[in-house]
């Protein structure tokens, strides 16, 4: 109980499954006793978290508030062509009250 | 001289133009003088917008750093529908260091 942190955060990725999967998630993770809930995306599915932070803040859980909200680049390799090339990523943090 | 503050901040919006035209107009802003610069977006344009701050401060200008990031929501109307919905919407902040 004293210095575990790890049941107190819990992290979401973001796919291409509808929002409101992402925001169920979500809750799950808040209900289970999580005080932080990390959302992450990569590419498309950014604009994707900003919908399930903003559905959830909004509609579902009036008590959960934004953290932070970082933003960054990840190198990937694609396998049929061995190039790399950047991709963005957001990492939106949130808290429960 | 004083306290103009209008020309030291500027906006670019987001829209469907390929990413490079939006790190364009950034460096233009700041190159005509602006301190900083805001990035808006909604909707599918966020993860371009995200995409436009990173090219930007890490390919472009490593002088610029990223001051605030906000997001929100937005009601619509959709003409065909008379339906109103929502949208998500980014602000990302810039700055000249």
């Amino acid at each position: 109980m004293s210095a575990e942190k790890a049941p107190a955060e819990s992290m979401v990725f973001i796919g291409k499954k509808p929002v409101m999967n992402y925001v169920v998630a979500c809750l799950t993770s808040f209900n289970s006793g999580a005080k932080k809930v990390v959302i992450k995306a990569r590419g498309r599915a950014i604009s994707r978290a900003v919908d399930t932070a903003e559905l959830l803040r909004r509609s579902f859980a009036r008590d959960i508030e934004i953290e932070k909200i970082e933003i960054g680049t990840e190198e990937i390799t694609r396998s049929e062509e061995q190039q790399k090339s950047n991709v963005s990523t957001i990492e939106i943090t949130l808290v429960k009250k």
